[in-house]
């Protein structure tokens, strides 16, 4: 006989599958479709906030596990987070995209890597997706890791080829800040662009603002093959924890909030944050000129990236949508994080987009961030600047 | 109880089946493929013809909706066409591949574009692959369109990588061709190839050939994702019709002949217009040079395009056969159209080659124009010179 | 009614299902793996020694149709072989990796391949995958095949892609090493490798060495479709008999063991050259220095293969891994073969590993060489110095 299995769920009265906060009027239907994922998924949870011309068109929250003012791991989003630091350092003038690394951090030269460009560094392309063994988890935001990268060999000819710097680019972003300004990126992001412009996402977490974190919710990973932590792969996804997906829900990644992946925030505070660097928000201007914005869009790499084997493309550290990844029109700029969290500029439409899951999501088109990114775009198309 | 269905169509008289036309020995086997896909489908309507060295060995039409002697739309073959212009230009002196686009064409420069030389720009690397808004069906093919292309900023820095030119490729061809000899294109085209060498294929189809014009039939598009028009991918297909598909049933398109997608042919036109360049018909010779083929049949690029994120590869405006698109022998070039019409030279076999169905198809290795291919060329081996 | 089948065939005795030979403790899990393959089928019969920092470790057997001490055929392992000729001829400053192809060999510089260097010309840059009509069987290994290859205009700009050189980078490292030192490769091979360190590994199978062969074992080709002997894919392919699956099992390939494919051995050898290379067999120092390795390993190229179109990666000659290729850490470099067999060193493990199956099978990353791998490197790694 079989084990009768336990009763079914009482259905939920309909409000509990329909999102909370602002829409502006012509984007109801992206709610409609952010309404739409709750009803197919009881559990599912996410926060969806996009601005437009830099008035904020959407705020919505949903789900049981996450509400407006919660705060949640974002992983590489957290890289478009902290480009917008090395940004203000292009537009500055501390930071020349076209000067080898090795003209601000001596050090970096070794093993051939003298003539890379900063250009070519921020785009992947330094051969230095990870180091066999890794970096301890105290160590990523250190002098130290840089030092340990700077001598390091790197895996393909720099410049040769492009692959995605899972971690090290946060060091190499890092160094290359504290190398020109004396400053480390985070304490830039801080005074520069976080207070001044109201940005919920944090690279550091505050302890104050600690209560606000909610853990990722991610599935105990698969059974998969075993990956060689010597490999190309598997040296770009050396994380110095069980697993990558655990990172954001150690305080201590947290409260360092390396640039690579430990930035935490809700998806208003992405949506603003895009949106402050490229239209401006509550009248201010964008705090990048056009011109920064153009040098830091442009996209400088695509095709198979060769530690993941997947088609990429990518602008200096922002992501570029592409075939597979078609998140915005071709001047759009973003990152997004491996529990599929999205946060994007696209100027093309003069939108601040920000996406974040409770529990990790499998990305791409197709996905629920690209999907709704494509519906805010259809509804912003009538008004194209 | 289940509803009765309809009378199944009476089958049809067995002659209803078989191709018309003409057929040489040695390609008996070919024409037997072409029959068994008007058994499979006995709607399936189209032409195929082949030259070999000179001689037309196959001249077939089959199916209900189209007979020898129709004229149909066939998209981008029409590159394939109009690039036998520019290969003349070449041959002639009057355009160099490795000068500069800017060199004759002073106002292209804009936006760092001034270096791109016209082998890149013919190679679909000029970073142009379309302009946000597109262009007016009645623009397509004036000095206003290449002036608005000229002013535009590439979509990636130009010569960095490469991705399908749609309608633009036309605009630049025809661009250059203006510059270099005061005359359009098309003109060219007229005088040069199409009555001297007695070519049934058209940039432009003169009023009194109109009733030779059948529709291309195709599917109403299916309701896919929705394309971005400012995406990579949805810019290269602006199109100022309801859809790509309808552009050759346009009267005003037709009239045109505009490079990328006007051409309107027969099968017959195509085979001889490939022959006519490379092995020469009716006794003529080639009215291209052994040099400047090779000139234009070299492959130039190779790998994931850029826009559309399949693998492709390009001569100087032709396509080269790759293994996605096993078209012909390493010596090939040609082009296909977007309802899978296919023209190409295969100087391996002595070959030319034109396929034209009414009803739009499916394309690449596997489609019928290729499998035609395989068994021409195949039969074609036993002989090769 | 239906037909009766026939009596399933007795069950094997268990120790029919396990394999015979050497393994040391930490590795006996390999070994289970192993045997778990000649469970799962009667027929399977192979060969797997591997070499740990200088020692072996493992030296299996198993199944009906194949045992220790027999040879067989391992088709482009035999690149990998030869790779370590080139290796010594770069150690000992007679060929220059960065000098020109034609600064040894001026015919070599016809049609536009002056500028080619020797780095490019060992990874599949030189666009000679073949020439259309192939080569004679006795002519592999002659000079008058390198005259003709020297002779030949590229299918490609060379440099411009790179594509697999199926049969023809042989006939590039044996004129080069002609050319270089005055003496066959094969030569060099006996003198300085196979001899001095015992590897039984054969370019050039000996007549007393005949009856230790077992020729490969293949299906019939499948009735795929037809390859073009002109395409660029047909080119690469072109093989003076029947298959190319066929090449080892003619004693006249054997006999002259051309670089490309002529190579006949046991897994035991295969594992026992990467060794001796890399790390010293039996406490003699490994014959490469590690700046040779350091030349020899470095990646080259990576991307699409513009003659199969399948992601690959390369070294100077040597396979790198890659995603779709898994079989070792970022240091490893070898080559496989058509049959799936597989040699590489891994200098980030000490590792030389060989495996050889006697029925043709699949490879890439999930085939039972790569699996093989993947368990030799987890064991390897408890230990990794």
């Amino acid at each position: 006989m079989p084990v009768p299995s336990a009763q079914p769920p009482a259905p939920s009265p309909l409000s509990a599958h329909l999102s909370a906060g602002f829409t502006a009027p012509e984007f109801v239907g992206v709610r409609e479709l952010f309404d739409s994922f709750l009803v197919e998924d009881p559990h599912y949870s996410a926060q969806l906030a996009v601005y437009r011309d830099g008035d904020k068109v959407l705020d919505l929250s949903g789900g049981p596990l996450l509400t407006r003012g919660d705060l949640t791991g974002t992983y590489s989003c957290s890289k478009g987070v902290a480009a917008f630091v090395i940004a203000l350092l292009v537009q500055d003038g501390s930071l020349d995209l076209d000067r080898t690394v090795s003209s601000y951090w001596p050090g970096f030269g070794a093993h051939g890597k003298d003539r890379l460009t900063v250009r070519e560094a921020l785009s992947h392309q330094a051969g230095l997706p990870g180091l066999a063994g890794g970096f301890a988890l105290a160590e990523f935001t250190t002098p130290e890791a840089a030092d340990r990268l700077a001598a390091a060999a790197p895996l393909w000819r720099p410049g040769a080829a492009f692959g995605y710097h899972t971690l090290t680019i946060g060091i190499l972003m890092e160094e290359l800040c504290r190398r020109t300004t004396g400053t480390t990126l985070q304490q830039h992001y801080d005074e520069r662009i976080r207070r001044p412009y109201g940005v919920d996402f944090f690279l550091g977490l505050p302890e104050d603002e600690e209560p606000r974190y909610r853990a990722v919710l991610h599935d105990a990973d698969p059974a998969g093959p075993w990956l060689d932590p010597m490999s190309m792969d598997g040296i770009r996804s050396n994380a110095p924890v069980s697993t990558i997906m655990e990172l954001p829900n150690h305080r201590a990644v947290r409260a360092a909030g390396m640039s690579s992946a430990g930035g935490v925030g809700s998806a208003e505070g992405l949506a603003r944050l895009y949106a402050a660097g490229t239209t401006g928000v509550d009248g201010a201007a964008a705090f990048l000129n056009p011109a920064t914005i153009g040098l830091m869009a442009a996209e400088q790499v695509s095709g198979l990236d060769r530690c993941s084997g997947a088609a990429k493309a990518f602008a200096v550290v922002f992501m570029k949508p592409h075939p597979g990844q078609a998140f915005g029109s071709h001047l759009a700029f973003g990152h997004d994080g491996a529990n599929a969290a999205l946060g994007f500029a696209d100027p093309g439409y003069g939108l601040g987009f920000g996406y974040v899951p409770r529990r990790s999501e499998e990305g791409g088109t197709g996905g629920r961030a690209q999907r709704l990114s494509a519906a805010v775009r259809r509804a912003a198309q009538s008004g194209v600047r």
